[in-house]
């Protein structure tokens, strides 16, 4: 077993995880007891950070091992769990690439965040280019569908 | 805390970590025991995998959280172990997104991953267009210098 710690935690409007609409889900990132403001210092310089976090609200008995059909769409077929994001996975971690919008102090404010209030934060990367794919980026078709709506900010 | 387990181990000739020059350092990834093929079933329907991982040879008190300069090194400025992506981190996470070669039953080959052999794998997450940064991408020059010869494949 790894242990982790929280390294800080989102404050964001939406208090229930959900599926879509998360554009423009603005979202702050306060570190936790015990990290000062300089851990953060001169991410600002970065126009984007990649935030490693943790669905807190799956239960263990809902975690799936094998495949299923993504967000139990009877339309895609039965894909394995790390062929998918979707958040009832094992170990429950969750990677999401947001712009930067602010930092101050001990607090990031990012542009939108697929995270709900109060989600615990396990690790904060600045995006460099060069960890970025260096090929073009193929994906099959129900991946296309599936984020069609993912960043919309329209219900 | 927060408790993972590994769901699988890299497989990789690098023995011992390093900077740079992982350039064509192809690895395999074989899942842990107690996860089957179906959990990575139509991975290969993707170009990119993102894997994360545990910098499992850090020291528990080799972990920096405040600020130090990249690599030590005295040409660049200070800045926070959250504004780097040095493996001295707290929860040492690592994620790379790397090139899909080929799966078989419970083992995903990939095009070239920083991490060595045995280290233990996290999570895997499809890449999917819309999870990549959706604006240009901004970093500062000591970003740039230190990335260099990251991915080179020359010593």
């Amino acid at each position: 077993m790894i242990e982790m710690e929280p390294v800080g935690y989102v404050r964001a409007a939406r208090q229930e995880p959900s599926d879509d609409f998360w554009g423009g889900a603005a979202a702050t990132i306060v570190l936790a007891e015990g990290f000062e403001a300089d851990a953060l210092a001169g991410i600002e310089e970065f126009s984007h950070v990649e935030i490693v976090y943790c669905f807190h609200r799956v239960d263990a008995d809902k975690v799936v091992r094998h495949g299923r059909r993504p967000r139990g769409n009877p339309l895609w077929a039965e894909v394995g769990i790390f062929a998918q994001r979707g958040k009832d996975r094992p170990n429950r971690i969750g990677t999401t690439i947001t712009r930067i919008v602010r930092r101050e102090g001990r607090t990031l404010a990012v542009a939108e965040l697929d995270a709900i209030d109060g989600t615990p934060v396990l690790d904060l990367k600045p995006v460099m280019r060069e960890f970025l794919p260096r090929e073009s980026v193929r994906q099959p078709p129900w991946a296309t569908d599936l984020m069609r709506d993912y960043w919309s900010t329209t219900k």
